[in-house]
């Protein structure tokens, strides 16, 4: 078993997540991608703040949101991203702090003594990252995001020490949309790397994909050991509509290929090995918010606990399934207890 | 039927809830009144915050609750009460406009100007006020409320052109807590008579009722029309263990009393009539915070639409059912749809 001081460590875009419910139409007027993730700047992420129905505020962040669920779990999760020392900022730190996921990232600066002459909210930087979701009838989330602050994160906010000191590093590939944030995952990896760790990718959204697909590729190709997508994310990066095919090459590119299916299960290609898991049941999917987020943090915790595959991926089923049950993007149970329910192990 | 421009309008301490599970444990270690709502300055509200775990923010305060309650089913409410020009003032009064509410209390004013020689965060002003919720393991939550910018409501904040202008004007108890609230409170009371308006009072809390015990015993017997109370305040305002004696002194003293019982059900006294309301089913209760806010937006809005009391007192059941089957004290479903498949009425 592992020597290292973290089980998995994670860098994202630090965001707090407004979820509010919406109707079909209100996507359609205000042109949201369903489903997707959509960055906005700040004028619209105040437009359509004012535009929204009464919202609920919880910590957010894809990889946040994985190692929050490795925490829950009983794992040793670390986790960097950059927020403002602003009331969301706080928020966000406390969550990370409070689920037990060791989180040391210095908040972006106060720029009043730097910059003159404008706007106080300018002199001050941007506030913390925040995630506009709407979530419509059908339990399906449509995300807009406003980075704020983690657009602020870069090589000088990696904490080689910890990367060092992970089994897994774990990157989001929201992380190739603020141009520092990229430079810091690339420090990230090659520092994992040297010192033998595993570096692990989620390809986060469809429309990530088709931002930054030619350095996803080669990226996946050369550096990435886990890979995590859902199945329209790796179908939409070898820009094929068939799944076997997609599975096929990436297979042969990373050690381990874990590939969701909602409500189909998880694909595991692991060389020449596939496992094949079932999604795990859920009374009633409320809020589809975090279920690929908390799959990779179920499946991570029984990977870095050495337990086989196909128990790892069970884990992952459970994980998501408790995170779809409600609103919002972190377990509401603590699901070290959830799972000691459901199995024999952990 | 009503000529006035709302049903009803509101005054209350204008907070942010942060809501966090904990066990019962937690609170005796912490000496933290289980059920109730204590008053906490901003020292214990860090030390706490840093202590509980991950939580979930939404706009609540008592009173706000109610009014956004009376929105959600259709009504047309205003509201008063104060909160400070930051992030989690944007989120109480984006959630109050977003569902209805109207709402202009100015936020309060940064004092960055006025004071000198003092930390920045001092010159600034108190940040808008917050309240921990612990939910426990039973479902039932125990608050610590830090005021912040809630407690410079004064006088000049009530809108009294909104008083007169609306049919009932609710207050709730826990404003006789701050000074210069309670001074607002008097003038609205004096306005809303002047105007013809019924005037109702919740007496909120246990400890609240303990505090001020003589003045809301005299406000009751001169000024209150629509009382609202749960079994134990309204056996704590008149220090006795026998409800039905508390309530024969209360008919005596307002139009209508309303007592809540939780899963017994409501008893609605006007004069000498007596109304009793069962409790609404709930498949699973989990966070009762708002039960007493929501049972009060029921019944008054049933009220101010000219309903009959036992119409009123069972949406206000309905309502009541809905915020206590999730986290949180504002509703998730839209009330009015909710209420219309359950009644031939509304």
């Amino acid at each position: 078993m592992s020597t290292t001081s973290y089980d998995v460590c994670a860098i994202g875009n630090a965001l707090v997540d407004v979820i509010a419910d919406a109707g079909e139409d209100f996507l359609l007027e205000h042109k949201i991608a369903k489903g997707g993730m959509t960055l906005i700047d700040a004028e619209r992420a105040g437009t359509l703040y004012d535009m929204i129905g009464p919202a609920i505020q919880m910590s957010g962040g894809s990889a946040a949101n994985t190692v929050a669920g490795i925490a829950s779990l009983g794992g040793r999760p670390a986790y960097m991203g950059k927020v403002k020392a602003d009331q969301l900022g706080a928020i966000f730190r406390h969550d990370m702090h409070a689920q037990g996921v060791y989180f040391a990232t210095s908040p972006s600066a106060d720029r009043r003594m730097e910059i003159r002459e404008v706007p106080n909210e300018r002199r001050q930087g941007a506030p913390t990252g925040r995630c506009l979701i709407l979530v419509t009838p059908d339990a399906q989330r449509s995300m807009n995001t406003y980075l704020g602050a983690a657009i602020e994160f870069g090589p000088d906010d990696v904490q080689t020490e910890i990367v060092r000191d992970s089994q897994v590093t774990y990157l989001e590939g929201y992380l190739f949309d603020p141009p520092e944030a990229k430079k810091a995952f690339r420090l990230a990896a090659q520092v994992a790397h040297e010192a033998g760790r595993q570096l692990s990718l989620t390809l986060s959204d469809v429309f990530c994909v088709d931002r930054h697909r030619a350095e996803f590729t080669e990226l996946i190709k050369n550096e990435i050991d886990i890979l995590f997508a859902n199945q329209n994310e790796l179908m939409a990066l070898y820009q094929t509509k068939d799944l076997d095919a997609a599975i096929a090459v990436a297979r042969t590119q990373c050690k381990l290929v874990i590939t969701t299916r909602s409500e189909k299960g998880a694909i595991i290609a692991a060389g020449a090995e596939t496992v094949t898991v079932p999604a795990a049941p859920v009374a009633a999917v409320v809020d589809t918010t975090g279920a690929g987020d908390l799959y990779a943090a179920g499946f991570l915790f029984g990977l870095t606990q050495g337990l086989p595959l196909a128990e790892s991926g069970r884990i992952g089923a459970m994980a998501a399934a408790e995170v779809i049950s409600h609103y919002g993007p972190r377990p509401q149970k603590k699901l070290k207890d959830l799972i000691r329910k459901n199995t024999a192990v952990a």
